[in-house]
């Protein structure tokens, strides 16, 4: 809540979530203090069948969840041996005594089922709340109907909560592979549910519905479900259904979506554009170079973020200053005294650079000014060169990105990974 | 709440909030649905003064927000000439029509503030929710204390609140420039407010919390807020408090932080270790060049996010190949046929090669194993060389980051930025 933390729980459970078919409504964070800690889990019990919990499980002395669930719901707390040993362990692998704060995370509540956490020292807890806590719960929660028409639980009011560590790289993996067979054990989906993701490039939200939203109108009236999702330069456009017709309903309505926006459909469901890209090139056997000014590394990192990049992603320039450019990629001393770093000339002397000093099938090269500082009237802050190089030749496309640095930053590598896609699906 | 965009709006105006003395007490997310937006907004009017709402502004049939708390208000909606004239404009400097969609955008709550949108064409907007509404409000607020002791708006349980446009390069500038002063005028603070982050770099949470937990409970006497924050390789720890005494409380503290971890805390507050090595090299008026393999760009892309960076960065080589290193940095071969890519003389070579070719004061040089493939018994995955070039010499550090492939990246992203700076303010 002092906004020294970003959290990414929510995108990824949520998602997780959806793509399982159970429908989260209603995310909240609130302080690390006993009142406001209570009092969510309290209406979120009230509220929902499910209740998932972050955090708060660490060794300092703000983490209270663990404490504060268990006098919510009147549970003793009890050291546990394994997971004491557990922690002790993890210590001993790193030659450290185990400081006497972490043991607070080996105290269990009463009833509850340990997660073990091979990532971290706090393990999951996973508690049914149900009729021992009768007297407490005291609605009917909202979303039993959404989350399950069955429950397995044992009365009819159960309900469980989760508690979870905060680290993604501990709270993501025990998900996975403990919360998912839990909640698909307790909370049986009642029907089929289908959901696709049909991620644009380079269209206004505002086209995208006006395209396609009355000809989905017909599909809808049969139980389809249509987001719509913008971000710089993107949207994605999310169908789903619930039902025995799940699947054909959701195969229609993205013909439907195809059929005016096929070539800008990049990809589809979690698939980011440089996923697409380094699994094109690794189809095709073809290798990649960068040339990179304005967007300073951005497009390799995001490559090198796919694993199996190796395999396609050759090596990448990162020339900020003329010199370096004119060393490691040949860019010409007159050709950056007639036309500027920033001009097409450069951006395609660059990619031609890269290609022919790597190797490289293909190179990509921008040069552009990211700002705040170096616009001009002619070539204003966001004006930038995006160029692409193979064996056939030379693009060079001029882009106006009119964003703060980090955004221009991001939009640009978007915009040359989609012009490197689009040649590698042409014909 | 499907999972497919990340909320950075709750760290964000968390942020900004603390920062100026304001507390925020909840933060809440809903699905786009009439129920939903108006319980959560009828309960949030209940529990403080100011509420603010971000996104459902745009002109999609999902965009509900400004029609339902219109309805929720019991206000009904004009249509706003000047707002309508701002979104014709922004179309045809585009040379689009505007879509039929977009008018909705102009449509402004009875009695509203209109809070202009140089970037977008959704307008904010900000509404005093007092007597008129009494029938609706049911409680008293519980953090008006806390939001403002002497609220200015005219009737005792009147409270704010706002709607922001969902993207961030919308909402930010129109908050910092036209919410903030909204706030300062109609919620003054009581009493001074001061706080201060102190970030650390390679330290244990429960170290850091083991080392000045006891010496700064004299100063939470006082009043002191202490909150720590960890994510992988850094804790940060926030100080603050309110009162005549804050400023002497507050600068008291930190140098009871600083005492043990002096050399360990890289930066203040906001300050990332880029901005800050940033920073020192255009101080020192001296250049660094970068060498990556396993962190594939990460770094170079950190350094070129800090506006002004191109003064001190003279370029970075993304050398994932072995050809590349050996072209572009003059690795040896016989170097990596003995040592193997991954090797302590390999990341001295490039180091060494990256400050030769570019002829850079320092140079930083990483080469490791990102995994999930390519880990062997003697280098795992996680295993990797950090070297540091400069005109005194070279060193390596050898490091075992233990973590998916995008935190390794981030991690010995950050060990090595770190390792400069270390340098840097060595005498």
């Amino acid at each position: 809540m002092l906004g020294r933390v970003l959290n990414t729980h929510q995108q990824w459970l949520c998602r997780r979530l959806a793509d399982c078919g159970y429908v989260v409504t209603r995310q909240v964070a609130v302080p690390d203090t006993a009142p406001a800690i209570q009092s969510s889990v309290r209406e979120a019990l009230d509220r929902a069948t499910l209740v998932i919990v972050t955090g708060g499980l660490g060794p300092t002395s703000d983490d209270l969840t663990r404490d504060l669930i268990a006098q919510l719901l009147g549970k003793r707390l009890r050291l546990d041996d394994a997971v004491l040993n557990h922690i002790k362990k993890r210590f001993a692998a790193r030659n450290l005594p185990m400081p006497k704060n972490n043991e607070v995370q080996a105290q269990v509540p009463e009833g509850a089922l340990v997660l073990a956490n091979p990532n971290g020292t706090a393990p999951g807890l996973a508690m049914e709340v149900g009729s021992g806590v009768r007297g407490f719960v005291s609605g009917t929660p909202q979303t039993s109907r959404r989350l399950s028409q069955k429950p397995r639980a044992q009365t009819p009011d159960a309900r469980w909560l989760i508690m979870l560590p905060g680290p993604p790289r501990e709270l993501r993996p025990m998900f996975d592979g403990q919360v998912v067979p839990l909640l698909q054990r307790e909370f049986p989906l009642d029907a089929p549910f289908v959901c696709r993701t049909l991620r644009t490039s380079g269209l206004a939200e505002s086209l995208v519905q006006e395209k396609i939203g009355a000809p989905l109108g017909k599909w809808e009236a049969q139980g389809l479900e249509v987001g719509y999702c913008a971000r710089v330069g993107q949207v994605d456009v999310r169908l789903s259904a619930r039902g025995a017709e799940a699947e054909q309903v959701v195969r229609e309505a993205a013909a439907v979506v195809q059929q005016p926006f096929g070539a800008q459909i990049y990809g589809y469901d979690d698939e980011e554009i440089e996923t697409v890209v380094v699994r094109l090139l690794t189809e095709r056997r073809e290798t990649l170079a960068l040339a990179e000014s304005c967007t300073g590394g951005c497009i390799a990192h995001w490559v090198t973020n796919v694993p199996g990049a190796s395999a396609v992603f050759l090596g990448g320039l990162v020339t900020y200053s003329n010199e370096a450019k004119q060393k490691f990629l040949g860019v010409r001393a007159e050709t950056l005294a007639a036309h500027g770093a920033v001009s097409e000339a450069v951006a395609r002397e660059m990619a031609e650079g890269a290609r022919r000093e790597t190797g490289a099938d293909y190179a990509l090269a921008v040069t552009g000014v990211a700002g705040p500082g170096g616009g001009t009237k002619d070539k204003p802050v966001g004006t930038v060169f995006v160029a692409l190089a193979d064996a056939s030749g030379t693009t060079v496309e001029r882009r106006l990105n009119s964003y703060e640095r980090e955004t221009f930053k991001q939009l640009t590598a978007q915009q040359a990974l989609e012009k490197l896609r689009r040649r590698l699906i042409s014909p």
